[in-house]
């Protein structure tokens, strides 16, 4: 692992397939050139664009199949032709084999998660794996979990969620400690769902190394409150996706209102520059990768729609958490935590 | 109510008190002339304001009272001292008394609900009350409940929803058939919550007049894909707050952007009627009020830190749900809703 990353990359996946995949394997390449690269596809799609790319070629072992997941197949459908050896299933057996360290996929998350967790299985002492997001906020980024690998979270649940996306932020942000909140809403009346009160409880009651920073609300996860913010699967799916939304329409507004008047295209010609660094700022492609935790191996997956940017994002991601030995710092946690399987087995 | 609205107003709320609801109501009157008011609060801080608005001041009748309910009071504590007459209460009193067909109230929101449900009652076959939130989208404007007046919801809560916010989005819309939605996650494997999926076949298979739009996701919020968004106050409550702090980062990095070069200053100096037109668009007090609906009476909140111009679409707001007979719309729909007391039964 000191020596290379060996990374496991689905070749077929995505709204564009191995035209965005490669080239992005090869700007990640450039960023690191000890990486290594199993990629599983169709080769008479892949080798054209690999012959674009010299020293990704010489970094890459390509593995034909004919199968690949289609991104509206169902997880269940997707699940029994999969098995018959398509590129996404492949690339993650090669996880379990020990063969790579880490799986980037851009394909269809609803298959990812089902045949990452029937392939790899969880982690011991995980109660249920996460899907962690990296958010972008005023203060730098967060990570927000889950975002949607779970429907319905109880308070042990959330604990773990807690583990795992603290040990994230370790790795991937290099934080020493790292703040955790529990998302919550502000309401007196009302104070939230009983399972955070008490995830809440579990977490301040408990000798975790975790820097708690209690409940925050919606608005806390821009400000970048803190460092991690844990919350059930649909809210969490539901939060990241409203926040897509409103970042779409605010750019929206702006691009009608500056295409108003003479004027306000001439402030256009004139700040490009700072709208230029907003985009990007607040890009997905910039920001891509959520990451599947608590299995045993990393599997990232890239937006469907990410662009050579975007991929090369996921890819250093992964290999960010591969060598920062993610699966152990988050077995060492979740060994701390004798409360997370007492309390799951409830 | 064709002749003239009475609105009873909670003059001691919001983080300025009179200084700012007076004006507001000033402006609001200046719409709508036919405004009559109740005013309650502190005479003391009431009079010198109301006495520089003389056409209001003719509108208004003053209820002195002492007692005023803080921020952060917690709900039961301020249920306790405004049961005595505090200036929340009395305003929701003059509604079940009939002296005033709606109440606003810019005071403590946990409070508010407390007192309203406690006072006025849910409307008979209204399983639950919910918050209503105007959202602003790049179409124009939704209804997005319940935003935090209860923590859970089974499918015959989220049916009551659909069928308030409905009923509201063609009073304060004017729409003849809107779209309803509900919020759902997009993800495959998982698709949702079954409370959510349930409240759809309820929806499906009922004789409601409702245009139902099926799931929506997170982004479709910002996007008015539907004009009601549906979905239970913990969820809603997130995505509401979620969305205010993506707007404020947006424009935090934006502003940031402008400031960095002479080249930006120069540009957001021409555009600066843009940034204005956009900023209105997304500032919240222009969409100000949110509905506590399904109570026998309408209570309109206000944002605790609007402004004058906050507070004076607050007042619109309340004034043209009550002309609009909200309570009698939302009313004879519950009626042909047999499913929801049954479900709620159970």
């Amino acid at each position: 692992m000191s020596s290379s990353t060996t990374i496991a990359v689905d070749g077929m996946g995505g709204d564009s397939g191995p035209v965005v995949i490669v080239p992005g394997m090869a700007v990640a390449l450039e960023r690191q050139p000890d990486l290594k690269f199993l990629l599983f596809g169709d080769e008479k799609q892949i080798t054209p664009v690999l012959d674009q790319h010299a020293k990704l070629k010489a970094a890459t072992t390509v593995h034909h199949t004919d199968i690949a997941i289609s991104s509206d197949e169902k997880p269940s459908a997707a699940l029994r032709r999969g098995r018959h050896g398509a590129s996404m299933w492949l690339a993650i057996q090669a996880v379990k084999s020990g063969q790579a360290s880490v799986i980037v996929s851009a394909g269809n998350t609803g298959a990812l998660m089902v045949m990452a967790k029937i392939v790899l299985r969880s982690m011991p002492g995980v109660p249920r794996p996460a899907m962690a997001a990296i958010w972008p906020t005023t203060r730098g980024q967060s990570i927000v979990l889950d975002v949607g690998a779970n429907i319905g979270a109880v308070a042990s649940h959330l604990v773990g969620f807690a583990v795992m996306g603290e040990a994230m932020a370790r790795s991937v942000f290099g934080l020493k400690r790292p703040t955790v909140g529990l998302l919550n809403v502000g309401v007196e009346e009302v104070k939230g769902l009983e399972e955070v009160r008490e995830a809440g409880r579990l977490i301040r009651d408990s000798d975790l190394p975790l820097e708690y920073g209690g409940f925050v609300e919606g608005t806390d996860i821009g400000k970048g409150t803190v460092d991690v913010v844990v919350t059930e699967g649909f809210t969490g799916n539901i939060a990241l996706k409203t926040a897509e939304g409103t970042a779409n329409q605010f750019g929206a507004f702006l691009k009608q209102a500056l295409n108003s008047t003479l004027m306000s295209k001439i402030g256009y010609f004139f700040a490009r520059g700072a709208f230029q660094a907003v985009r990007e700022k607040l890009d997905p492609n910039n920001n891509n990768g959520a990451v599947l935790l608590g299995l045993n191996g990393i599997v990232v997956k890239s937006h469907g729609a990410a662009n050579v940017a975007g991929f090369a994002s996921a890819v250093s991601l992964a290999s960010h958490m591969a060598s920062n030995r993610l699966i152990e710092r988050i077995a060492a946690d979740i060994e701390k935590i004798g409360l997370i399987n007492k309390e799951d087995k409830k």
